[in-house]
């Protein structure tokens, strides 16, 4: 079973046209898996629904008690791009033994139809969370990276190694 | 580098509206890439376009000499669901040593837009082809099958395991 | 209020990804209005579900006898492209008083997503049903025909003046 | 011929995947006229780029200057919602004879692809400029309204006859 853990970020904005914002409202996750024709055996959970650059520590807890707590050792979390680095640091640190965690997210909103990464790194984030060994990643342009090898381009929006 | 090798099927198809009918034109890959903000080192070829319906063992084994003939260990193949499994096995008996490749394709078309797997299929197949041990593979519906593992269904669409 | 027959027509035409064909299932219309964020009130009743190329006179006169049978002015008919300009005739030689009837369709399956022409089409037609005196008219393209002015040319798929 | 000018609005914001914001760049009416395959003689011209609710008496001059100054009786001005009715109020109190001008506008950015109603708003613009005696209009929700017949309700997101 992979275990997906919803925290909000690009991925999941949507546009509210009363205000003209973006904004959050549910996980196109459910969606997505839909669409994608997925048959894999997921768990979808939401544990916040933020702007990655609003993350705490405290919230960066509770993720890693999630990942702890839960009886499995594949763990998909969906994030915002900005500290997406930070909170991949914040698990490895936690050093949970012998789960693959791996993080992804988008640079355009799924909601924005056919312009969105969105889908295509959730196939990609999936397919990584299955075969790469224990640790903690992010899977992004279509790559996955080490924790601790990679760091995101704020200019141009790409995931490096560094 | 990743050598992606083009063949066709329901991923790559167009809507012609003279005719009414769906074609194959060029393929979609370097537009979907483009929008997956996909930075691996790739090199694209198509080697065919047809439904997979109409390959013939002929085919199969220019796909092979291909897989065979690259100078790289992953490689990526887009093919119609139909017979998929077909030139994974025709592929496997090749015997091509040290090799990690992957087919997969759509059930429904690019071009369809927001109802599309394809998309979702790319972005998994391309990461199963990084982190899988060589062999031959089939990646549908977001997880991956040995080629002596799997077989669509055709009433559902969808690929189980055998 | 306006009254929108469906007839079916490529507008309609949904992709089966079990046989790879075209099909009509439900009208995508109730959808489409939706998302126009439409308030008008309107009535949508589907007559047929058909490729034009396979409409008899025997269908026509359905839709004669229901443009007729209908207490209001304004008719708006979604149909296949390549007769609209016949079955346009055919609802003008039945000579109805004092109701505005538009024809309108796509080049382009709405399911296609992004390339298709239908939802402007859509709102073209709705418009103009409002707005042009009684009579029969085609309306593609952004523009409106009389439905003796009009002919679909077959290679470029535009509607042009006669 | 028709002329539309351009002024910005919901109708044209893009989504900015560094900032995370929504901004202007280049308007969309020439991928959508192409898409809608629109035959109409058409001239596009952009006056401005902006937010309707940064738009000054000093834009909406320039904008009946330009309205004056075309020589065509057959004006379409797209426009951000929140201020259209009072831009549709001072066109007309410029009193220009002889022309039939419409606004129209998006509640959701056509870069949000399918769930946009820009793409039908546009063609229904495109068809009430074409068939409307002189007077200034906006149309939007599939209807017109006359200038002094509108007000946006601004929780709905729908324009209602006053």
């Amino acid at each position: 079973m992979i275990q997906i853990f919803v925290t909000g970020g690009t991925f999941d904005k949507e546009y509210n046209f009363v205000t003209g914002k973006l904004f959050f409202q549910d996980s196109n996750l459910p969606e997505m898996l839909d669409r994608g024709r997925c048959t894999l055996d997921l768990n979808v959970r939401t544990l916040m629904m933020v702007d990655s650059l609003e993350l705490t520590d405290l919230d960066r807890e509770n993720i890693v008690n999630n990942c702890r707590g839960v009886a499995t050792n594949q763990i998909l979390i969906t994030h915002g791009t900005d500290t997406m680095q930070q909170t991949a640091e914040y698990i490895a640190k936690a050093d949970i033994q012998g789960k693959t965690i791996v993080l992804t997210g988008a640079m355009i909103p799924y909601a924005f139809g056919s312009s969105s990464d969105g889908f295509f790194n959730l196939g990609s984030a999936l397919a990584f969370v299955q075969s790469l060994p224990p640790g903690v990643y992010v899977a992004m342009n279509g790559r996955y990276f080490s924790w601790d090898g990679v760091k995101k381009n704020r200019s141009t929006g790409y995931f490096e190694p560094v």
